[in-house]
């Protein structure tokens, strides 16, 4: 198509505008001492249900918020809210995936004090969200046990720009007759090395485990701040 | 974004640009009697599963073939040759939909004679496909029951551009607590007047029905192209 060349070249432009003010949103979250997780999935993967979990257990002892996209409907923010942490929802309209300036520009006028840690859930794709950076510290893949265990392998872009896997929906595992082993298998065959948790939102499973790992991280994050500032 | 408005127009030619192909592939197989059906779906919804059990049971009467859009592997191409239909796959590398000219490419140097059915399996994403015509006579979108009731709210678009929505998975329906009422409502209330239906593939619920659908919508066409020849 005689068009696509310079799609591509105006498509590298806003890559690269997207890219600086990432940069600018992870100086800024860096100095707040804010760390920022960002959730990617196919549509249906249980991200909502996994983020409200997530917000409940630690809003206990942590300071914390989340920015949710979806395409319409503020459907997902009003779910959140039962977790009883600041929610904002952000609406694409057409648009595939979250962009930077979309973050910087829901926290320009929402003020939520200072925060340990911000979620971000991306609209449900699992193609388009992995070209943009966020300014997130973590971006986490999910990966629901009804999906299918070739999915790493059929969707590689996005896995490669993950940090983590997350296999959710654990407990339907045994009737969908998944297999573990096998995703394992072809998570690493894509990106070597990658930690993957294999929770159960319903049941709990792993979630105390997940959970842990966000908080080491967050130590780590505000324990490197601190020393650059020493 | 300064960039925006720019990459908006870019956009807005290549959409041009496809549909001219799209319209193109449309005349083509009309007159070689083709009727084509395309599916979208968010990745894991059962797409191939599903395909490869209507090539099986079409082929046994009608002259059918399978395109299938991935952005890597071939495994779609190789789990749908069980059917022992012919089948093409198409990899998109990053790109998050296929487009009429891949369509057009991808049917240029296959030989599969003159067919009733042409199937074609896009990439898994419930956002981009729905801007791409393909030439495609009827457009099915699928939405597994573990996916959530409210996928056609939050996804509008794709709804608005497919004909008809299937309910997949449902042997899994008690598992997950689906509220089929709750999704036809929602599709209701996005695509009025939509036809839906729910099937299995594992249990072959709902299949017939879909089937003679299928079949009556081929002789409905055949009957119109044989009507503006005489």
């Amino acid at each position: 198509m005689s068009a696509e060349p310079r799609l591509l070249e105006v498509r590298k432009n806003v890559l690269k505008q997207n890219d600086v003010v990432a940069r600018a949103l992870r100086g800024r979250f860096r100095a707040q001492g804010t760390f920022v997780v960002s959730l990617v999935s196919s549509p249906g993967a249980g991200k909502t249900a996994f983020l409200e979990k997530t917000l409940t257990l630690l809003r206990q002892d942590y300071r914390v918020a989340a920015l949710v996209g979806d395409l319409a409907t503020e459907n997902d923010a009003i779910r959140l809210a039962r977790s009883h942490a600041p929610v904002k929802q952000i609406t694409t309209g057409t648009l595939c995936h979250l962009e930077a300036a979309m973050v910087e520009h829901a926290l320009s006028d929402w003020d939520v004090g200072q925060l340990d840690f911000l979620f971000i859930e991306n609209v449900g794709n699992l193609v388009c969200p992995s070209s943009y950076d966020l300014g997130e510290n973590l971006r986490i893949v999910l990966l629901s046990v009804t999906e299918g265990e070739d999915k790493p392998l059929k969707y590689p872009t996005i896995f490669n720009s993950a940090d983590m896997a997350m296999i959710t929906k654990m407990d339907l595992a045994e009737a969908v007759e998944f297999d573990e082993a096998s995703v394992r298998a072809n998570i690493q065959a894509v990106r070597p090395g990658m930690r993957c948790f294999a929770v159960s939102t319903k049941t709990s499973m792993g979630l105390k485990q997940y959970l842990q790992f966000l908080k080491d991280r967050l130590t780590e994050f505000t324990q490197a701040e601190t020393a650059l500032r020493e």
